[in-house]
């Protein structure tokens, strides 16, 4: 019942206050190694906690951000910061984390089946030392027709292995920011994908086309065939692209998520709604679950290798519910959202 | 993100009236092989499903169960009952199938590591038809004083691959039943298991104990290292018996249920409560979807090789609740009941 993977990472500590940085000294830790990609990225994510939570509770009027800060021993930790019972947001929680860890085999053929194919004529599978840091957020409003939202920008590393020093490293970013609305809002939708359409065109243009697909094929439940919202963007072991540029281009969309959503928030936040428009929204809730528990690769990764549980899984909704043999009428507001789920659209 | 895997199982159609059997003619769908073990262990879960669902009706004393039946062109089919917001039940599903199919070889692998490993060094990995039969069930009550069952009964049998008739077939039973109470009246788990033990000790002494911390270990949310409920009995891949006293055992335990149940329904279905009461339940309902999600090997089966989607996930609550951070106070209620699932205790 307790495999070794459960102990790979140590056990987290609670801390009173933020330390500066969640590095380790040789990793610019000190002030000498400040200008590492680790440590501007941490910076960055950081920065993305504080703008977006001060966003989120301009937005909500009146409550706050609760902040819990770990670390562990051998370095690494995190900030999360979750707000519960708003006015406008039932759950919204926005994290930054920075973690060493050594990844069993397993987790790393799942996390990087490049570099595993790469890797796979010289090696025998051993424990592989990582860095990863990364912000991640979900903010489930009340109101069933302000939607969901969900970003995550990531950076990871992989270290030499200890009996093969020379052995390559590798790097890679992730992440990406998609909308899960109960009911569609065209409007919304556009202003949304536009945004990121953006976000990405300062960069290269085959990036959004690219990344909207890459979200549409991501968050896909192949139990139900329907994907979990209305997508956005969504990007992975992304390498094959100047350094700085990916830096650069995380940093960008990491800071669109505002204008992304608070403009829709504001529009829909006190829409008057009934019980049933409230069961649907539920029941997507129901669907978000399934998705994050079954799917998502930060939750199982993150369920596999022993990361802060509540950090992980406040990604999950206040409430769900889960009828049996639910179908929407046809032609219904519920049945839109259901179909643009099933078949994804171009919004821009 | 549509892997061929979600299409080894013909789609299901829907049936306007229950046949006499789900089994194709060769396998006692016609009378000369009426007494195969498939063909009477089909009839044990019909007759489990019928009398299960009576005395749920009765109990609930008003509410009824919907019935869809649903068969595949190649054979094999099954009977889904479903009672939704009855007066004592939530949600209650009793669900009979029968499946012929073809597992793919890392499900195969997945699900019967044993004989897989004796045929590793003969065959390389290819699909394996197999024949799974088995009655599934989940009960959900409203108030919260009163438990969640589960239990399940199966039969599985692989069949010889087209490429090897000669390959070894291999049969098993797999089952249990369990009680998940958001709050512990010590009466009632002892009463359950007494009742576990019971139907165990009709056969072999070593079956409760054995098959009762079977039942601690396999209900286990690793991420959260704690048991779903209280446990009860379980057991899987039993083939090392004889086949007719296994499916003794199983028909026995499978007529277990309605005593080992219905009484602590009685005493609890109409017990006074709070909305923090109700709000703990919902919590612990947010535990049964993680395990069920992520690590029921029913649920994760159907799930990857296409099964009736809207049968396996009828075991999710109608409603669910996941806050961040909770931890009941010390010595509460609440603390004991997860208390005695992180530590397991022996109720008999």
């Amino acid at each position: 019942q307790s495999s070794p993977s459960s102990h790979m990472i140590e056990k987290e500590t609670a801390e009173t206050h933020r330390p500066d940085t969640f590095l380790r000294d040789s990793d610019g830790g000190s002030s000498v190694e400040a200008g590492s990609i680790r440590a501007r990225f941490e910076k960055m994510i950081r920065e993305a906690q504080d703008s977006v939570c001060a966003a989120i509770e301009a937005a909500d009027g009146g409550a706050k951000f609760k902040e819990d800060v770990w670390s562990r021993p051998g370095g690494g930790g995190g900030i999360s910061r979750v707000l519960q019972d708003g006015a406008v947001w039932e759950k919204a929680g926005v994290n930054v984390s920075v973690v060493y860890g050594v990844m069993p085999p397993e987790a790393y053929r799942a996390a990087n089946p490049a570099a595993n194919a790469a890797e796979n004529g010289n090696f025998k599978p051993e424990p592989v030392p990582f860095f990863a840091a990364g912000v991640s957020s979900v903010l489930h409003p009340k109101n069933p027709f302000a939607p969901t939202l969900h970003f995550n920008y990531r950076y990871f590393e992989t270290d030499a292995r200890k009996d093969a020093p020379g052995a390559p490293r590798s790097w890679w970013f992730g992440g990406g920011t998609d909308l899960t609305p109960a009911y569609i809002f065209e409007e919304d939708v556009k202003h949304f994908h536009t945004v990121q359409k953006n976000a990405c065109d300062k960069f290269d243009p085959s990036f959004y086309p690219r990344f909207k697909k890459w979200c549409d094929d991501y968050f896909y439940i192949k139990h139900r065939n329907e994907r979990r919202g209305l997508g956005g963007i969504f990007f992975d072991d992304l390498n094959d692209y100047d350094q700085e540029m990916l830096l650069s281009f995380a940093t960008e969309c990491a800071n669109s998520v505002v204008d992304a959503y608070i403009p829709i928030i504001e529009r829909r936040k006190d829409t008057p709604f009934t019980d049933k428009h409230k069961a649907w929204q539920q029941l997507r809730r129901g669907r978000y679950v399934e998705f994050n528990l079954v799917y998502d690769r930060g939750t199982t990764f993150g369920l596999k290798t022993g990361g802060r549980i509540e950090s992980i899984l406040v990604s999950l909704p206040l409430t769900a519910r889960w009828e049996y043999d639910h179908k929407p009428e046809e032609g219904s507001e519920e049945w839109k959202l259901l179909d643009a789920c099933i078949n994804p659209k171009e919004w821009v």
